[in-house]
């Protein structure tokens, strides 16, 4: 019989999840996935039992012992953002599956994918279907901008980078504010995967046949056109840039000092398929930062990107809940894709 | 036997239409109503049918002979825009209720409500829930700007409105643009509107229960801030009062100039709720207004709202149909709010 512990992490989304069982001395030893897991659009009692199947499946790939009880489970969780909904999570799953697990952690979605990155803290922006970002502090303090929907939030994600170009488009086709660079690579992206001739065909798309996530996929064939060198693809991409760095600079009133002076300056993990985009966000991204330099505190800037799952670090937090410190490789969780001192 | 001819006119919107019944001498004889007639919503049959339904009503309160035929209708629609749509429609009701009618007239939306104002053609400027704006020149070529929906258009409607307000509150808590005005008036008026207590609880409203004319409602209570004198209340109008004028301006370089020098100069006929807010509207308005005046065409401008509802002009539009003018008194049917020399 061994001597190791186990633990377990969640990477909890509206509509797909990912679990990531862990062993004590760091080695990742199954992963299982499931359906969506936001306690919002299920319930609780649902949320628990897809929690609950995820554990049972990687169990069964790491040939642990049905039985087996994880030390830890760090749940990182989209709709887990306040603390009432994450204490009734934690006491549903205490009372329903107490002999899966002996503590159990709840955070936000953003908590899973920072500490996969860092132990430390720092900051975690979104640039997915939405976007959204998050501070969280070495003493656990947070801030948050952003995350409100595509209705009122959700800029610099990857719908409203589609919008925006759409928006600009039909602006111009209206007279309503005419565009200086050309329009057409966007109407001919735009042709091409909604599969309509004109303008008014964008109406079901608005309306009655109105998908998020459809609206957000135009905005990869804007990358296209955007490395094909289309001046108009370029801008959008630059807007999004601009507003992203908006959010650090909206968080930064807050940032703990610790955060700003450590090698490397502050460090943002960026999690999203907009940020695949980078060399295009950038010229925006750039600009804002150093145009904030003469009034605020962030003099470095380190942009990361994850090669393992958010789900990891989730199980970090898993573990730091039942009063352990799972061994991490850091360095090879997370790449650094930029870094500037402003 | 009177000698008297008949038309009719409708009014036909998403939600709910209305069809009256004049008779030759410029007299409303009856008025009915009935269900949305959008085609798009519900269909070439269901729509023909209502329609019908609403001219055997108004000829039962008219008693006048079932039996009586029509000698021209006009049917100004919402989802009537394009000339396949109208001629679609046209032939539907001539095979299927051939005994309704003579003539048959059909147009979008906007121009039931141009006509029963003026019989020159003009400007129609829609902020209602959404807003629109259609350009229709004397020899009927037309031009639209705006009117795309909520999500890419829709600017200084109601829902326009609530959602820049929104928007100016979250963006202050944020911390993403920290605003001049205070947005307290406008939390007090979100948290009372939806019923909520804090940011978080907009989450529903903006996903899941998400219902365009429910935010738009919104606009009434920041009218009565905006009476109550809250800065940012009144802004937003006059954010809105901006972009409706822009609209206007959009469509400029297609006005024919017998549009701009008759008496009063252009017209432009007022329709949807917002406009109840013109005081507020107003100084974003003229602003607007006044700054293009360097560049362009527009010397003088008369706004109208009108007394009688667009089925009315419908009606006009279906006698011109039938080759026959329908007397109209055009000073009773529309009332000026605003008239000004740029």
């Amino acid at each position: 019989m061994s001597n190791f512990q186990y633990f377990g992490g969640l990477e909890g989304g509206a509509t797909h999840s990912k679990f990531v069982l862990l062993r004590s001395d760091g080695q990742v030893i199954a992963k299982s996935e499931g359906e969506g897991t936001n306690q919002w659009l299920i319930g609780l009692d649902e949320c628990c039992k897809r929690i609950h199947g995820m554990l049972v499946t990687a169990k069964q790939t790491a040939k642990l012992d049905a039985g087996t009880k994880l030390k830890g489970v760090g749940l990182s969780m989209s709709g887990a953002d306040e603390k009432e909904s994450q204490e009734q999570l934690i006491k549903h799953i205490k009372e329903q599956y107490k002999d899966d697990y002996e503590e159990v952690f709840v955070a936000s979605d953003t908590w899973g994918a920072l500490f996969t990155a860092t132990p430390d803290g720092g900051i975690v922006l979104i640039a997915g279907t939405g976007s959204n970002c998050q501070l969280i502090n070495p003493d656990n303090t947070t801030r948050r901008c952003g995350g409100w929907g595509h209705l009122i939030g959700d800029e610099g994600s990857a719908y409203w980078i589609a919008q925006l170009a759409l928006k600009r488009l039909f602006d111009h086709d209206d007279n309503l504010i005419v565009s200086k660079s050309s329009v057409e690579c966007v109407r001919k992206i735009m042709h091409q995967y909604f599969k309509i001739t004109q303008n008014s065909g964008m109406l079901q798309h608005l309306y009655s046949s109105f998908e998020k996530s459809y609206i957000a996929g135009m905005c990869k064939e804007l990358a296209k056109g955007a490395e094909e060198g289309d001046a108009m693809c370029k801008e959008v991409f630059a807007e999004a840039g601009k507003v992203l760095a908006k959010h650090i600079i909206a968080v930064e009133p807050s940032i703990n000092e610790s955060l700003l002076k450590g090698k490397g300056g502050l460090h943002v993990v960026t999690v999203g398929s907009v940020w695949k985009s980078w060399t295009f966000l950038k010229p925006g991204f750039t600009e804002v930062m150093k145009a904030d330099r003469q009034n605020k505190r962030i003099s470095e800037l380190t942009l990361v990107s994850l090669n393992q799952p958010a789900s990891v670090g989730a199980a970090s937090l898993g573990a730091r809940a039942a009063k352990t410190t799972l061994p991490m490789n850091y360095d090879a969780n997370a790449e650094v894709f930029f870094h500037e001192k402003f």
